[in-house]
């Protein structure tokens, strides 16, 4: 393709020097006088040498590169997170390269196959479904330092997560005790398999002798604000009275927010509706929203240092370590207003 | 670091067979019997065998992978751009890998060292300051294929960016034929040499023959909701009697709506208000923000073509191209309602 490499022996022919000298300089050698240190320098960085960061990798099997695996890079969540992650791993000396599956399985196993392939250090994973984990537990298996930040804990992978089950069943627990017997859930997990967030709201519903009405629940392929609008009027279409609403993102519910002001509901006098992960433009919406909080800074902390952890053990494979984080929810005018 | 990696003679050791028959096997040889092949393939797969990609690589000098460089990952502009050129890449064969500077000069020059050690095929970048681009004009020079997606047309750098500065000029044009004359400007990107937004401005009013008036700017650090929120109460504290604000990004435009709707102002009878970029969240906001669109289905086509371009012209550096597109305002409720 054309790009040219500088190699030591573009350097050796630029000085004069041999090889062996240029390679000694270049790693700053004490054999090397200084002054023909420097010049050798000077002449890789006119020639733009770069270091065979590479080749050096395999001898030190450390890049000080991690990659970092979202489902979704427009997601503000994720991208949240994503953010802190790379801040507190450039703390500790590396690098994050981010990639994104969209969601696609094949997607997910050919970017971690490309991390693998550029060998980083360690892998932190948002995997699309939280079940289906056999190829990341092989990738773990063969000796590389992965943690998820979502995923069955059975699944013999290291976890930091959000307990995400125990969010919903707070959120729908707050709508009950306000009163609230048909709340509908907008969900979007549930294709890829990653029912926490029904399972909650169900375990809630239960508890108070509320009967699972499916008639509830909606399901959109994706997140956005557009998608949280349709499925709510999905819901209302079926007419089945429903009082409150669980999204199961902040932007899903902005969408039903938009929906419930276009046909005149109030909010939450009409309607009650909660959302997920406490994202800066459902705090700031119009009528601010209820969520359950995403706990940023702890996820990024507990999941970086995990990573490190596994990074610096050497050649054993310790124990896989699951960490769930209770989320807080945070009650604002979309579900307690006057 | 201990990461077992798993080399050809591990793959000869368990079959028995040479090295070379191993190496022609893994890549399909008919020099070798079909079942010798799929024996071998089956041994490598089971020990999680990885083709050495980087040693192929450093051979064909390709790695069919483009690194992109964005300022914030939680800009939603930017990752919306980021998905839909990952999305393109993708269909052509190539992999993109994410990095970010965080708005700062160090972090986007080690970045970019990084993407080049890693030997990407290529580079897109949003450059923190789209003035100072002597180290991309040298990464350029050293034979590395760079397209910007924003900066200096003159930088000798390619280019394919949208026009801001005619953007910005448009909103302010819009406000000044509805009627405004006192049009406060809450910018963001001028610490940075970022001026495009204020000069687009400065002209639609220079124009109307209305004198800037330096009072009427604000300029936060960064472009959250908070932050135009922030803006929005210090330019109203200095008693300006604004009567529209032109926000350098929606979600500063959504911050400067959510003051107006807290102190008691119509927007836009009392305050209008324009944003930039035309998010989802605006478009769907409790009162839509007008907004200057980014058409980022145009960038992000020209953008990942004429870098493909660069990358199949082979050994010779074609010279730079810039191409500027010309950004529609997208007119709601915000700025002209009843």
């Amino acid at each position: 393709m054309g790009r040219p490499i500088v190699r030591l022996k573009d350097i050796a022919d630029r000085t004069g020097f041999s090889v062996n000298t240029v390679s000694l300089a270049l790693r700053d050698s004490p054999r090397i006088p200084a002054d023909t240190r420097q010049l050798i320098r000077d002449a890789a960085e006119a020639l733009n040498y770069l270091p065979n960061h590479i080749a050096k990798s395999l001898v030190s099997r450390e890049t000080r590169t991690i990659g970092l695996v979202l489902t979704s890079i427009t997601n503000p969540i994720l991208t949240r997170v994503a953010q802190a992650i790379e801040l507190r791993l450039a703390e500790k000396g590396y690098l994050t390269l981010f990639a994104t599956s969209n969601g696609d399985a094949q997607e997910e196993k050919k970017v971690i196959e490309m991390f693998r392939s550029r060998q980083v250090d360690g892998m932190l994973i948002y995997p699309r479904s939280h079940r289906e984990l056999d190829h990341i537990r092989r990738v773990r298996l063969a000796g590389h330092r992965v943690v998820l930040l979502a995923g069955d804990p059975d699944a013999d992978v290291d976890v930091v997560s959000m307990d995400t089950r125990q969010g919903s069943y707070k959120a729908a627990r707050h709508l009950i005790e306000r009163g609230h017997r048909r709340i509908g859930l907008i969900d979007g997990g549930q294709q890829r398999g990653n029912l926490e967030k029904r399972e909650g709201y169900l375990r809630a519903l239960a508890e108070a002798g509320i009967a699972d009405d499916a008639v509830l629940h909606a399901e959109p392929g994706t997140h956005s604000v557009m998608a949280g609008h349709a499925a709510m009027a999905e819901l209302m279409a079926r007419g089945n009275r429903m009082t409150a609403v669980l999204a199961a993102t902040d932007s899903m519910a902005l969408g039903a927010l938009r929906w419930a002001k276009e046909n005149g509901l109030q909010v939450p006098g009409d309607m009650a509706i909660v959302g997920f992960d406490n994202i800066e433009f459902a705090e700031h919406a119009a009528t601010p929203i209820t969520s359950v909080d995403y706990a940023v800074d702890t996820v990024t902390e507990l999941a970086v240092d995990r990573l490190i952890e596994l990074i610096q053990a050497g050649d054993g494979l310790p124990g896989a370590r699951v960490t769930l984080i209770e989320p807080d929810l945070v009650v604002r005018e979309s579900s307690s207003g006057s």
